[in-house]
Protein backbone atom coordinates (compact mmCIF):
# COMPACT_ATOMS: atom_id res chain seq x y z
CA UNK A 1 0.00 0.00 0.00
CA UNK A 2 1.52 3.19 -0.87
CA UNK A 3 0.97 6.44 0.77
CA UNK A 4 -0.41 9.74 -0.15
CA UNK A 5 -1.37 8.77 -3.83
CA UNK A 6 -4.04 10.39 -3.81
CA UNK A 7 -4.35 14.37 -5.76
CA UNK A 8 -1.84 15.59 -8.12
CA UNK A 9 0.99 13.81 -8.86
CA UNK A 10 4.21 15.88 -9.79
CA UNK A 11 5.11 16.01 -13.32
CA UNK A 12 2.43 15.36 -14.84
CA UNK A 13 -0.02 18.06 -15.06
CA UNK A 14 -3.86 18.31 -16.34
CA UNK A 15 -3.86 17.84 -19.84
CA UNK A 16 -0.75 15.29 -19.93
CA UNK A 17 -1.16 12.44 -22.67
CA UNK A 18 -0.33 8.85 -22.72
CA UNK A 19 0.21 6.42 -25.39
CA UNK A 20 -0.61 3.20 -23.95
CA UNK A 21 -2.20 2.04 -20.48
CA UNK A 22 1.23 1.27 -19.16
CA UNK A 23 2.55 4.39 -19.04
CA UNK A 24 -0.29 5.62 -17.02
CA UNK A 25 0.62 2.93 -14.42
CA UNK A 26 4.78 4.04 -14.95
CA UNK A 27 3.63 7.59 -14.20
CA UNK A 28 1.77 6.71 -10.80
CA UNK A 29 -1.47 8.03 -11.89
CA UNK A 30 -3.01 4.45 -12.33
CA UNK A 31 -2.27 1.08 -10.18
CA UNK A 32 -3.62 -0.73 -13.02
CA UNK A 33 -3.41 -1.97 -16.79
CA UNK A 34 -6.81 -2.92 -17.33
CA UNK A 35 -9.32 -2.39 -14.67
CA UNK A 36 -11.13 1.68 -14.65
CA UNK A 37 -10.71 1.26 -10.80
CA UNK A 38 -7.42 2.04 -9.12
CA UNK A 39 -7.40 1.89 -5.27
CA UNK A 40 -6.10 1.86 -1.80
CA UNK A 41 -8.12 -1.01 -0.40
CA UNK A 42 -9.94 -0.23 2.48
CA UNK A 43 -9.20 3.51 1.88
CA UNK A 44 -11.07 4.58 -1.25
CA UNK A 45 -9.75 5.63 -5.32
CA UNK A 46 -7.37 7.63 -6.00
CA UNK A 47 -8.16 6.94 -10.15
CA UNK A 48 -10.73 6.10 -12.73
CA UNK A 49 -10.12 5.85 -16.72
CA UNK A 50 -12.90 6.25 -18.63
CA UNK A 51 -12.50 4.00 -22.11
CA UNK A 52 -15.13 2.46 -22.85
CA UNK A 53 -18.34 2.62 -20.33
CA UNK A 54 -21.79 1.77 -19.94
CA UNK A 55 -25.35 2.58 -22.20
CA UNK A 56 -26.35 5.38 -20.05
CA UNK A 57 -22.91 6.79 -18.70
CA UNK A 58 -23.33 10.49 -19.19
CA UNK A 59 -20.25 12.80 -19.08
CA UNK A 60 -20.35 16.83 -19.81
CA UNK A 61 -16.68 17.81 -18.98
CA UNK A 62 -17.13 19.01 -15.67
CA UNK A 63 -19.93 16.06 -14.20
CA UNK A 64 -19.54 12.48 -14.67
CA UNK A 65 -21.86 9.49 -13.90
CA UNK A 66 -19.67 6.42 -13.84
CA UNK A 67 -20.55 2.66 -13.62
CA UNK A 68 -19.14 0.47 -11.12
CA UNK A 69 -17.50 -2.25 -12.11
CA UNK A 70 -18.27 -6.68 -12.21
CA UNK A 71 -21.75 -7.96 -13.51
CA UNK A 72 -20.37 -9.24 -16.45
CA UNK A 73 -18.78 -12.37 -17.45
CA UNK A 74 -15.10 -12.15 -19.04
CA UNK A 75 -15.28 -10.34 -22.45
CA UNK A 76 -18.50 -9.84 -21.99
CA UNK A 77 -20.36 -6.44 -22.49
CA UNK A 78 -23.73 -7.83 -21.49
CA UNK A 79 -24.66 -7.67 -17.63
CA UNK A 80 -25.83 -11.15 -16.47
CA UNK A 81 -25.84 -10.59 -12.58
CA UNK A 82 -25.77 -8.19 -9.96
CA UNK A 83 -23.04 -5.82 -9.65
CA UNK A 84 -21.13 -6.55 -6.33
CA UNK A 85 -20.37 -4.40 -3.31
CA UNK A 86 -16.75 -4.92 -3.16
CA UNK A 87 -13.71 -3.72 -4.41
CA UNK A 88 -13.26 -1.02 -6.36
CA UNK A 89 -16.59 -0.51 -6.00
CA UNK A 90 -16.51 -0.29 -2.64
CA UNK A 91 -13.31 1.59 -2.60
CA UNK A 92 -14.99 4.20 -5.25
CA UNK A 93 -18.06 4.67 -2.50
CA UNK A 94 -15.65 5.63 -0.12
CA UNK A 95 -14.42 8.91 -1.66
CA UNK A 96 -17.79 10.15 -0.84
CA UNK A 97 -17.03 10.58 2.87
CA UNK A 98 -13.19 10.86 3.05
CA UNK A 99 -13.44 13.40 0.54
CA UNK A 100 -10.51 12.36 -1.42
CA UNK A 101 -9.80 13.06 -5.34
CA UNK A 102 -9.49 10.96 -8.03
CA UNK A 103 -8.10 11.67 -10.99
CA UNK A 104 -9.84 11.25 -14.06
CA UNK A 105 -8.51 9.97 -17.38
CA UNK A 106 -10.44 9.79 -20.49
CA UNK A 107 -9.07 7.36 -23.00
CA UNK A 108 -10.00 7.46 -27.25
CA UNK A 109 -12.87 4.69 -26.67
CA UNK A 110 -15.01 6.75 -24.01
CA UNK A 111 -18.11 6.40 -24.77
CA UNK A 112 -18.60 10.43 -25.04
CA UNK A 113 -16.39 11.40 -28.38
CA UNK A 114 -16.62 14.90 -27.01
CA UNK A 115 -14.27 14.76 -24.31
CA UNK A 116 -12.48 11.92 -25.34
CA UNK A 117 -8.72 12.47 -26.89
CA UNK A 118 -8.83 11.14 -30.89
CA UNK A 119 -6.09 8.39 -29.58
CA UNK A 120 -3.93 7.51 -26.69
CA UNK A 121 -5.04 8.78 -22.72
CA UNK A 122 -5.21 12.28 -21.51
CA UNK A 123 -5.35 12.70 -17.72
CA UNK A 124 -8.13 15.76 -16.94
CA UNK A 125 -7.30 16.56 -13.64
CA UNK A 126 -9.03 15.33 -9.93
CA UNK A 127 -12.89 14.87 -9.87
CA UNK A 128 -14.55 14.27 -6.35
CA UNK A 129 -17.02 11.99 -5.90
CA UNK A 130 -21.04 13.47 -4.97
CA UNK A 131 -23.11 10.53 -4.56
CA UNK A 132 -23.01 7.10 -5.34
CA UNK A 133 -26.36 4.46 -5.43
CA UNK A 134 -27.54 1.44 -6.81
CA UNK A 135 -30.14 0.93 -9.72
CA UNK A 136 -31.65 -1.41 -12.37
CA UNK A 137 -29.11 -1.62 -14.94
CA UNK A 138 -30.66 -2.12 -18.70
CA UNK A 139 -30.26 -5.39 -18.57
CA UNK A 140 -32.20 -5.84 -15.25
CA UNK A 141 -29.12 -6.32 -13.00
CA UNK A 142 -27.68 -4.11 -10.07
CA UNK A 143 -25.45 -1.85 -11.08
CA UNK A 144 -23.34 0.31 -9.01
CA UNK A 145 -23.66 4.34 -9.86
CA UNK A 146 -20.75 7.11 -9.28
CA UNK A 147 -21.31 10.74 -9.68
CA UNK A 148 -18.56 12.54 -9.98
CA UNK A 149 -17.48 16.65 -10.16
CA UNK A 150 -15.18 18.12 -11.38
CA UNK A 151 -12.42 20.22 -9.18
CA UNK A 152 -14.56 23.67 -8.59
CA UNK A 153 -13.29 26.10 -10.41
CA UNK A 154 -11.48 24.46 -12.90
CA UNK A 155 -11.50 24.19 -16.80
CA UNK A 156 -13.44 21.97 -18.54
CA UNK A 157 -11.20 19.22 -20.53
CA UNK A 158 -10.59 20.42 -23.92
CA UNK A 159 -13.11 20.03 -26.33
CA UNK A 160 -12.39 17.85 -29.82
CA UNK A 161 -12.97 20.14 -32.67
CA UNK A 162 -11.33 23.07 -30.77
CA UNK A 163 -8.36 24.12 -32.80
CA UNK A 164 -6.53 25.08 -29.56
CA UNK A 165 -7.13 23.50 -26.26
CA UNK A 166 -8.25 25.75 -23.94
CA UNK A 167 -5.15 27.36 -21.90
CA UNK A 168 -4.71 25.64 -18.84
CA UNK A 169 -2.72 26.90 -15.38
CA UNK A 170 -1.33 24.80 -12.64
CA UNK A 171 -3.41 24.89 -9.31
CA UNK A 172 -2.60 24.38 -5.85
CA UNK A 173 -5.14 23.61 -3.25
CA UNK A 174 -5.33 24.74 0.10
CA UNK A 175 -6.18 21.41 1.79
CA UNK A 176 -3.33 20.10 4.10
CA UNK A 177 -2.09 16.81 3.14
CA UNK A 178 -3.30 14.36 4.96
CA UNK A 179 -2.18 10.36 4.87
CA UNK A 180 -5.62 8.15 4.54
CA UNK A 181 -3.85 5.61 5.78
CA UNK A 182 -3.26 6.29 9.47
CA UNK A 183 -6.99 6.62 9.94
CA UNK A 184 -7.89 4.01 8.06
CA UNK A 185 -5.56 1.50 10.38
CA UNK A 186 -6.83 3.28 13.44
CA UNK A 187 -10.22 2.59 12.72
CA UNK A 188 -9.38 -1.13 12.08
CA UNK A 189 -7.42 -1.06 15.45
CA UNK A 190 -10.99 -0.07 17.29
CA UNK A 191 -13.33 -1.87 14.72
CA UNK A 192 -14.47 1.12 13.34
CA UNK A 193 -16.57 2.06 16.84
CA UNK A 194 -16.49 5.17 18.45
CA UNK A 195 -14.20 5.88 21.42
CA UNK A 196 -16.60 8.12 23.05
CA UNK A 197 -19.68 6.66 23.23
CA UNK A 198 -19.33 2.88 21.76
CA UNK A 199 -21.34 2.86 18.91
CA UNK A 200 -20.45 1.39 15.34
CA UNK A 201 -22.59 2.46 12.03
CA UNK A 202 -22.53 0.03 9.61
CA UNK A 203 -24.03 0.14 5.98
CA UNK A 204 -24.04 -2.91 4.03
CA UNK A 205 -21.83 -4.77 5.93
CA UNK A 206 -19.40 -1.66 5.24
CA UNK A 207 -18.62 -0.05 8.68
CA UNK A 208 -18.14 3.85 8.74
CA UNK A 209 -16.22 6.02 11.32
CA UNK A 210 -14.48 8.98 11.08
CA UNK A 211 -10.55 9.63 11.92
CA UNK A 212 -10.83 13.32 13.73
CA UNK A 213 -7.71 15.30 14.88
CA UNK A 214 -7.54 16.14 17.94
CA UNK A 215 -5.00 19.06 17.44
CA UNK A 216 -6.66 20.18 13.72
CA UNK A 217 -4.51 20.54 10.21
CA UNK A 218 -3.29 23.40 9.02
CA UNK A 219 -4.15 26.68 9.72
CA UNK A 220 -4.00 27.87 12.57
CA UNK A 221 -3.75 24.93 14.53
CA UNK A 222 -0.76 23.40 12.81
CA UNK A 223 -1.88 19.73 14.74
CA UNK A 224 0.03 16.70 12.91
CA UNK A 225 -1.11 14.45 10.58
CA UNK A 226 -0.15 11.23 13.11
CA UNK A 227 -2.12 8.37 14.60
CA UNK A 228 -1.14 10.49 18.70
CA UNK A 229 -3.05 12.96 17.55
CA UNK A 230 -6.42 11.44 15.89
CA UNK A 231 -9.72 10.09 16.77
CA UNK A 232 -11.80 7.17 16.44
CA UNK A 233 -15.24 8.95 16.23
CA UNK A 234 -18.72 8.68 15.08
CA UNK A 235 -20.27 11.85 13.20
CA UNK A 236 -22.23 12.43 16.51
CA UNK A 237 -19.34 12.46 18.48
CA UNK A 238 -17.56 13.98 16.11
CA UNK A 239 -19.25 17.38 15.59
CA UNK A 240 -19.88 17.42 19.67
CA UNK A 241 -16.13 17.54 20.00
CA UNK A 242 -15.35 19.47 17.17
CA UNK A 243 -18.30 22.07 18.73
CA UNK A 244 -16.37 21.85 21.96
CA UNK A 245 -19.62 20.47 23.83
CA UNK A 246 -17.21 18.35 25.55
CA UNK A 247 -13.53 17.58 26.12
CA UNK A 248 -11.19 15.14 27.66
CA UNK A 249 -8.98 14.97 31.03
CA UNK A 250 -5.43 13.95 31.46
CA UNK A 251 -7.05 10.74 32.67
CA UNK A 252 -9.45 9.94 29.48
CA UNK A 253 -12.33 10.68 31.63
CA UNK A 254 -14.98 13.18 29.84
CA UNK A 255 -15.41 16.43 30.61
CA UNK A 256 -18.78 18.24 30.28
CA UNK A 257 -20.28 14.78 29.93
CA UNK A 258 -20.32 11.26 31.27
CA UNK A 259 -17.88 8.49 30.42
CA UNK A 260 -14.28 7.68 29.84
CA UNK A 261 -12.77 7.68 26.21
CA UNK A 262 -12.18 3.76 24.70
CA UNK A 263 -8.12 3.78 24.33
CA UNK A 264 -6.49 0.71 23.25
CA UNK A 265 -2.82 0.00 24.45
CA UNK A 266 -1.17 0.51 21.08
CA UNK A 267 -3.04 3.92 20.55
CA UNK A 268 -0.19 6.63 22.49
CA UNK A 269 -2.65 9.79 22.23
CA UNK A 270 -0.49 13.01 22.88
CA UNK A 271 -1.46 14.41 25.83
CA UNK A 272 -0.06 17.89 24.43
CA UNK A 273 -2.76 17.51 21.83
CA UNK A 274 -5.61 16.78 24.32
CA UNK A 275 -5.02 19.62 26.44
CA UNK A 276 -4.70 21.76 23.28
CA UNK A 277 -8.69 20.95 22.77
CA UNK A 278 -9.37 20.95 26.40
CA UNK A 279 -8.12 24.67 26.60
CA UNK A 280 -10.29 26.45 24.07
CA UNK A 281 -13.24 24.01 25.32
CA UNK A 282 -12.63 25.45 28.91
CA UNK A 283 -12.53 28.94 27.38
CA UNK A 284 -15.63 27.83 24.91
CA UNK A 285 -17.76 27.13 27.99
CA UNK A 286 -17.51 30.21 30.15
CA UNK A 287 -20.70 31.92 30.33
CA UNK B 1 -35.27 37.32 5.94
CA UNK B 2 -34.34 37.82 2.67
CA UNK B 3 -33.81 34.34 0.82
CA UNK B 4 -30.62 33.10 -0.84
CA UNK B 5 -28.41 35.60 -0.19
CA UNK B 6 -25.67 33.56 0.35
CA UNK B 7 -22.27 33.10 -2.48
CA UNK B 8 -22.25 35.48 -5.51
CA UNK B 9 -24.12 38.44 -6.00
CA UNK B 10 -24.67 39.31 -9.82
CA UNK B 11 -23.43 42.38 -11.48
CA UNK B 12 -20.65 42.87 -8.35
CA UNK B 13 -17.51 39.98 -9.11
CA UNK B 14 -14.65 39.29 -7.41
CA UNK B 15 -12.33 42.95 -7.53
CA UNK B 16 -15.52 45.37 -7.20
CA UNK B 17 -14.45 48.28 -5.37
CA UNK B 18 -17.12 50.70 -3.06
CA UNK B 19 -16.10 54.23 -1.79
CA UNK B 20 -18.62 54.11 1.11
CA UNK B 21 -20.32 50.93 3.77
CA UNK B 22 -23.50 52.49 2.12
CA UNK B 23 -22.83 51.35 -1.48
CA UNK B 24 -22.09 47.87 -0.14
CA UNK B 25 -25.11 47.55 1.15
CA UNK B 26 -26.57 48.97 -1.39
CA UNK B 27 -25.52 46.59 -3.42
CA UNK B 28 -27.22 43.80 -1.47
CA UNK B 29 -23.22 42.48 -0.21
CA UNK B 30 -23.64 43.48 3.01
CA UNK B 31 -26.61 43.77 5.37
CA UNK B 32 -24.74 46.24 7.84
CA UNK B 33 -22.90 50.00 7.93
CA UNK B 34 -20.65 49.38 10.84
CA UNK B 35 -20.93 45.96 11.60
CA UNK B 36 -17.94 43.61 10.52
CA UNK B 37 -20.56 40.35 10.21
CA UNK B 38 -23.15 40.14 8.18
CA UNK B 39 -25.80 37.38 8.66
CA UNK B 40 -29.02 35.69 8.48
CA UNK B 41 -29.80 34.72 12.03
CA UNK B 42 -29.87 31.08 13.00
CA UNK B 43 -28.75 29.84 9.13
CA UNK B 44 -25.16 31.72 8.79
CA UNK B 45 -22.68 34.66 8.09
CA UNK B 46 -23.08 35.78 4.25
CA UNK B 47 -20.33 38.45 4.70
CA UNK B 48 -17.82 39.95 6.28
CA UNK B 49 -15.50 43.54 6.28
CA UNK B 50 -12.22 43.51 7.21
CA UNK B 51 -10.91 47.47 7.86
CA UNK B 52 -9.45 47.16 11.17
CA UNK B 53 -9.21 44.28 12.78
CA UNK B 54 -7.54 42.56 16.10
CA UNK B 55 -3.88 42.92 17.43
CA UNK B 56 -3.04 39.33 16.37
CA UNK B 57 -6.01 38.71 13.44
CA UNK B 58 -3.41 37.28 10.75
CA UNK B 59 -4.64 37.72 6.38
CA UNK B 60 -2.33 35.74 4.13
CA UNK B 61 -4.83 36.75 1.16
CA UNK B 62 -5.79 33.29 0.58
CA UNK B 63 -6.20 32.52 4.56
CA UNK B 64 -7.75 34.50 7.30
CA UNK B 65 -7.84 34.59 10.40
CA UNK B 66 -10.32 36.67 11.68
CA UNK B 67 -11.58 37.91 15.12
CA UNK B 68 -15.34 37.79 16.25
CA UNK B 69 -17.43 41.06 17.58
CA UNK B 70 -17.91 42.41 20.61
CA UNK B 71 -15.99 42.44 24.36
CA UNK B 72 -14.78 45.99 24.16
CA UNK B 73 -17.28 48.87 25.45
CA UNK B 74 -18.30 50.89 22.63
CA UNK B 75 -15.97 53.25 20.60
CA UNK B 76 -12.87 51.08 22.46
CA UNK B 77 -10.60 49.29 21.22
CA UNK B 78 -9.86 47.64 24.22
CA UNK B 79 -11.34 44.26 25.10
CA UNK B 80 -12.82 44.31 28.84
CA UNK B 81 -15.14 41.35 28.58
CA UNK B 82 -15.35 38.11 27.43
CA UNK B 83 -17.18 37.70 23.62
CA UNK B 84 -20.45 36.30 23.47
CA UNK B 85 -21.29 33.37 21.29
CA UNK B 86 -24.23 35.15 20.22
CA UNK B 87 -25.38 36.94 17.59
CA UNK B 88 -22.72 37.40 14.78
CA UNK B 89 -20.28 34.89 16.06
CA UNK B 90 -22.64 32.49 17.02
CA UNK B 91 -23.95 33.01 13.37
CA UNK B 92 -20.68 32.53 11.76
CA UNK B 93 -19.62 29.77 13.22
CA UNK B 94 -22.50 27.69 11.64
CA UNK B 95 -20.63 28.23 8.48
CA UNK B 96 -18.20 25.12 9.44
CA UNK B 97 -21.34 22.99 8.98
CA UNK B 98 -23.48 24.18 6.54
CA UNK B 99 -20.75 25.08 3.81
CA UNK B 100 -22.38 28.09 2.93
CA UNK B 101 -19.99 30.78 1.82
CA UNK B 102 -18.89 33.83 3.23
CA UNK B 103 -18.48 37.05 1.19
CA UNK B 104 -14.79 38.88 1.80
CA UNK B 105 -14.57 42.79 1.74
CA UNK B 106 -11.28 44.45 3.01
CA UNK B 107 -11.68 48.15 3.37
CA UNK B 108 -8.39 50.73 3.19
CA UNK B 109 -8.19 50.66 7.30
CA UNK B 110 -7.39 46.70 7.07
CA UNK B 111 -4.53 45.55 9.32
CA UNK B 112 -2.63 43.90 6.65
CA UNK B 113 -1.80 46.83 4.00
CA UNK B 114 -0.82 44.15 1.59
CA UNK B 115 -3.57 43.30 0.33
CA UNK B 116 -6.15 46.21 1.88
CA UNK B 117 -7.09 48.77 -1.28
CA UNK B 118 -5.26 52.23 -0.90
CA UNK B 119 -8.76 54.02 -0.90
CA UNK B 120 -12.25 52.47 0.08
CA UNK B 121 -13.49 48.79 0.24
CA UNK B 122 -12.73 45.92 -2.27
CA UNK B 123 -14.64 43.07 -2.76
CA UNK B 124 -12.48 39.90 -2.46
CA UNK B 125 -14.47 36.77 -3.61
CA UNK B 126 -15.70 34.08 -1.63
CA UNK B 127 -14.50 32.40 1.51
CA UNK B 128 -15.05 29.06 3.62
CA UNK B 129 -15.05 29.10 7.25
CA UNK B 130 -12.92 26.22 8.18
CA UNK B 131 -12.86 26.07 11.74
CA UNK B 132 -13.44 28.34 14.77
CA UNK B 133 -12.80 28.40 18.72
CA UNK B 134 -12.33 30.75 21.94
CA UNK B 135 -9.31 31.64 22.90
CA UNK B 136 -8.07 34.31 25.50
CA UNK B 137 -6.80 37.59 23.92
CA UNK B 138 -4.37 39.69 24.50
CA UNK B 139 -6.28 41.39 27.36
CA UNK B 140 -7.27 38.35 29.29
CA UNK B 141 -10.46 38.05 27.95
CA UNK B 142 -11.68 35.28 25.81
CA UNK B 143 -12.30 36.00 22.12
CA UNK B 144 -14.10 34.19 19.34
CA UNK B 145 -11.35 32.91 16.47
CA UNK B 146 -12.68 32.35 12.71
CA UNK B 147 -10.28 30.69 9.97
CA UNK B 148 -11.11 31.03 6.97
CA UNK B 149 -10.13 29.98 3.62
CA UNK B 150 -10.51 31.40 -0.06
CA UNK B 151 -12.47 29.26 -2.66
CA UNK B 152 -10.04 27.07 -3.97
CA UNK B 153 -8.13 28.18 -7.19
CA UNK B 154 -8.90 31.06 -7.33
CA UNK B 155 -6.65 33.82 -7.73
CA UNK B 156 -5.21 35.76 -4.51
CA UNK B 157 -6.62 39.32 -4.14
CA UNK B 158 -4.10 41.93 -5.76
CA UNK B 159 -1.54 42.71 -3.95
CA UNK B 160 0.09 46.32 -3.50
CA UNK B 161 2.99 47.59 -5.37
CA UNK B 162 1.91 45.42 -8.10
CA UNK B 163 1.22 47.90 -11.39
CA UNK B 164 -1.27 45.68 -13.04
CA UNK B 165 -3.50 43.30 -10.85
CA UNK B 166 -3.71 39.54 -11.46
CA UNK B 167 -6.23 38.99 -14.33
CA UNK B 168 -9.75 37.91 -12.24
CA UNK B 169 -12.44 35.67 -14.51
CA UNK B 170 -15.63 35.15 -13.69
CA UNK B 171 -16.29 31.66 -12.25
CA UNK B 172 -18.91 29.71 -11.54
CA UNK B 173 -19.31 26.91 -9.00
CA UNK B 174 -20.62 23.19 -9.96
CA UNK B 175 -22.90 23.55 -6.50
CA UNK B 176 -26.93 23.30 -6.77
CA UNK B 177 -28.74 26.16 -5.23
CA UNK B 178 -29.65 26.14 -2.11
CA UNK B 179 -32.10 27.71 0.09
CA UNK B 180 -30.66 27.75 3.64
CA UNK B 181 -34.23 29.35 5.34
CA UNK B 182 -35.89 25.60 4.55
CA UNK B 183 -33.51 23.47 6.79
CA UNK B 184 -33.52 26.08 9.24
CA UNK B 185 -36.98 26.55 9.85
CA UNK B 186 -37.88 22.73 9.88
CA UNK B 187 -34.93 22.33 12.35
CA UNK B 188 -36.74 24.24 14.58
CA UNK B 189 -40.01 22.63 14.07
CA UNK B 190 -38.40 19.60 15.27
CA UNK B 191 -36.53 21.45 17.92
CA UNK B 192 -33.43 19.58 16.37
CA UNK B 193 -34.37 16.71 17.12
CA UNK B 194 -33.48 13.61 14.71
CA UNK B 195 -36.91 12.34 13.24
CA UNK B 196 -35.10 8.80 13.25
CA UNK B 197 -33.71 8.37 16.62
CA UNK B 198 -34.70 11.08 18.64
CA UNK B 199 -31.29 12.52 19.98
CA UNK B 200 -30.67 16.29 19.98
CA UNK B 201 -26.98 17.32 19.91
CA UNK B 202 -26.05 20.38 21.20
CA UNK B 203 -22.68 22.32 21.62
CA UNK B 204 -22.56 25.49 24.43
CA UNK B 205 -26.26 26.19 24.42
CA UNK B 206 -26.43 25.59 20.06
CA UNK B 207 -28.38 22.88 18.92
CA UNK B 208 -27.13 21.23 15.66
CA UNK B 209 -29.02 18.77 13.24
CA UNK B 210 -28.76 18.20 9.24
CA UNK B 211 -31.33 19.69 6.52
CA UNK B 212 -30.88 15.83 4.70
CA UNK B 213 -32.72 15.74 1.17
CA UNK B 214 -34.34 12.66 0.68
CA UNK B 215 -34.17 12.58 -3.54
CA UNK B 216 -30.57 13.71 -3.60
CA UNK B 217 -30.23 17.78 -5.46
CA UNK B 218 -28.47 18.44 -8.73
CA UNK B 219 -27.05 15.37 -10.69
CA UNK B 220 -27.93 12.61 -11.55
CA UNK B 221 -31.20 12.88 -8.86
CA UNK B 222 -32.31 16.38 -9.50
CA UNK B 223 -34.43 16.42 -5.97
CA UNK B 224 -35.87 19.28 -5.61
CA UNK B 225 -34.91 21.89 -2.77
CA UNK B 226 -38.22 22.00 -0.58
CA UNK B 227 -39.35 20.81 3.10
CA UNK B 228 -41.47 18.14 1.43
CA UNK B 229 -38.26 16.52 0.04
CA UNK B 230 -36.06 17.23 3.35
CA UNK B 231 -35.86 15.37 7.01
CA UNK B 232 -34.29 16.52 9.81
CA UNK B 233 -31.67 13.91 10.83
CA UNK B 234 -28.89 13.79 13.14
CA UNK B 235 -25.30 13.41 11.62
CA UNK B 236 -25.08 9.79 12.51
CA UNK B 237 -28.45 8.80 10.72
CA UNK B 238 -27.83 10.91 8.02
CA UNK B 239 -24.87 8.99 7.15
CA UNK B 240 -27.11 5.90 7.65
CA UNK B 241 -29.74 6.94 5.46
CA UNK B 242 -27.44 8.78 2.82
CA UNK B 243 -25.52 5.23 2.70
CA UNK B 244 -28.97 2.89 1.95
CA UNK B 245 -28.61 1.16 5.65
CA UNK B 246 -31.85 1.95 6.27
CA UNK B 247 -34.88 3.30 4.36
CA UNK B 248 -38.74 4.24 4.94
CA UNK B 249 -41.88 2.74 4.38
CA UNK B 250 -45.14 4.90 3.09
CA UNK B 251 -46.25 4.38 6.44
CA UNK B 252 -43.02 5.93 7.81
CA UNK B 253 -41.87 2.64 9.76
CA UNK B 254 -38.20 2.43 8.94
CA UNK B 255 -37.04 -0.76 6.79
CA UNK B 256 -33.96 -2.35 7.71
CA UNK B 257 -34.14 -1.14 11.53
CA UNK B 258 -36.65 -0.77 13.73
CA UNK B 259 -38.95 2.19 14.83
CA UNK B 260 -40.64 4.68 13.04
CA UNK B 261 -39.89 8.56 11.42
CA UNK B 262 -41.20 11.40 13.70
CA UNK B 263 -43.06 13.11 11.58
CA UNK B 264 -44.95 16.54 12.23
CA UNK B 265 -48.30 17.41 11.40
CA UNK B 266 -47.21 20.51 9.01
CA UNK B 267 -44.53 18.63 7.39
CA UNK B 268 -45.99 16.66 4.40
CA UNK B 269 -43.38 14.79 3.05
CA UNK B 270 -44.19 13.88 -0.63
CA UNK B 271 -44.29 9.82 -0.28
CA UNK B 272 -42.44 9.62 -4.23
CA UNK B 273 -39.27 11.14 -2.59
CA UNK B 274 -39.29 8.28 -0.28
CA UNK B 275 -40.11 5.59 -2.73
CA UNK B 276 -37.32 7.21 -4.46
CA UNK B 277 -35.04 6.23 -1.50
CA UNK B 278 -36.43 2.90 -1.13
CA UNK B 279 -35.59 1.69 -4.45
CA UNK B 280 -32.57 2.44 -4.51
CA UNK B 281 -32.50 0.75 -0.37
CA UNK B 282 -33.78 -2.01 -1.67
CA UNK B 283 -31.42 -2.64 -5.04
CA UNK B 284 -28.60 -1.49 -2.79
CA UNK B 285 -29.37 -4.34 -0.39
CA UNK B 286 -29.65 -7.25 -2.24
CA UNK B 287 -26.86 -9.66 -1.26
Amino acid sequence: MSENKFGKIEGFPEGSVFEKRSEIKAAGLHNHLVNGISRVAGVGCDCIVLNGGYIDDQDSGDKILYTGEGGRKKNSTKHTFDQPFLRGNLDLSKNKYNGLPIRVIRGSKHFEKKYSPISGYRYDGLYYLDDYYAEEGAHGHRIWRYSLTKEVNTDLPPARGKDTPAPRRERTTNQPQRNPTIPQTLKMDYDFKCQVCDIRLEANGVPHAIGAHIKGLGTPHEGPDIRENMLILCPNCHYLFDAFAFSIADDFSLIGRDGNLTVNRNHNIELDFIRYHREKFEIASRI
